[in-house]
């Protein structure tokens, strides 16, 4: 996402730290005492300005959420959002998410959303798609048993890469749409992003597949 | 597909024994011998009017290829195709495919094709859909223990639910297409029915999964 200089960024991040929570990585294992409660937890990476979180932790009140967003000028904008809806079980890491297992402990989270990664079309930057088999070895470990991924793209190619990445990675798949918005409304939290494109009548692809 | 009543099949198929093999569970566990070489064995279950199936073994000689139609009115259109075409590596059955291990023994097909299968979209009718696990079951029996099934269909709902259906078998996902026309053209070969969604502009899916 493009990021405009916010020099009053900095001052409301550290007013705001109970939303956007400062040295994240020495929460790592601790992250059930953190919200001090046994509610599943789920991870969005690349949480943007926060649509997509702020309305699913509205859509699940007994559900921890954790968006991870690394543009400080834009995690703002999300961390706006959470504050406004006065929520205490979403928050949000202004982190880079290169390698999950450095903010999370084995089986420490339950669910991880990658809504409208980067593409990275170019087959010499396939190892940087967010679907890479290096990307779903680190997601196994911080993830439980029977712990998901949920991926939700515009992108074909990124759809199309995904689903077999998954697959070839031993992954079952749980549930696809080809067409998520002709198949279901009200139940579908969207990015803005997901509204953009989607309002220019793009179908918006989705899969859910599961460690095995 | 719709049927017309066509009188004279009858007796085009009785001169074309040859190319609409009659009596064909005699030769299951002999279709090697049938061809007469070692050559690896593609079946299209519910060929229609014959243009994939004939196109296919245009382009690839040193496959042989089996298409499976139940319906005798249309199967002769395909019949005419490949007589036409004068190849010898491509034969026909007016059979009914519910049940492939009566036509092939374990081992026996290396790939199969199902063309814009009915998608059966009411729930109940799940079991009916040839992505159902019980055929899954059938086609691993008479494939070779790499076979593949290549799916093609224009229905959203049954590209969906096969994708799903293969993963949850055990199978793996080689290749996926959520708009096959956009990403490939010549090497594909479309059947009657993909020229004529194609041409309305409805995405044609693909995909291509094999036993592990």
């Amino acid at each position: 996402m493009r990021q405009r200089h916010k020099p009053w960024a900095d001052d409301f991040l550290q007013e705001n730290r109970h939303i956007v929570i400062p040295n994240a990585k020495e929460n790592k294992n601790k992250w059930k005492d953190f919200f001090g409660n046994e509610h599943p937890i789920h991870v969005e990476i690349g949480t943007g300005k926060g649509q997509f979180i702020a309305g699913m932790a509205e859509q699940f009140p007994h559900i921890n959420f954790i968006g991870i967003e690394i543009a400080k000028s834009i995690i703002v904008t999300a961390a706006q959002k959470v504050k406004d809806s006065g929520m205490d079980h979403v928050i949000l890491l202004n982190e880079d998410a290169q390698d999950l297992r450095e903010l999370f402990g084995e089986n420490e989270v339950d669910c991880i959303y990658l809504n409208f990664s980067d593409p990275w079309p170019k087959n010499r930057h396939e190892k940087r798609r967010l679907t890479f088999h290096t990307f779903l070895s680190q997601y196994k470990e911080v993830l439980v048993d029977v712990g998901e991924v949920v991926l939700k793209t515009d992108n074909k190619g990124l759809f199309e890469y995904s689903v077999v990445s998954f697959s070839q990675f031993g992954m079952k798949l749980e549930e696809v749409n080809v067409d998520l918005h002709a198949e279901q409304g009200s139940t579908n939290i969207m990015t803005e992003y997901e509204e953009k494109f989607s309002a220019k009548g793009q179908p918006i692809y989705r899969c859910c597949a599961k460690y095995v």
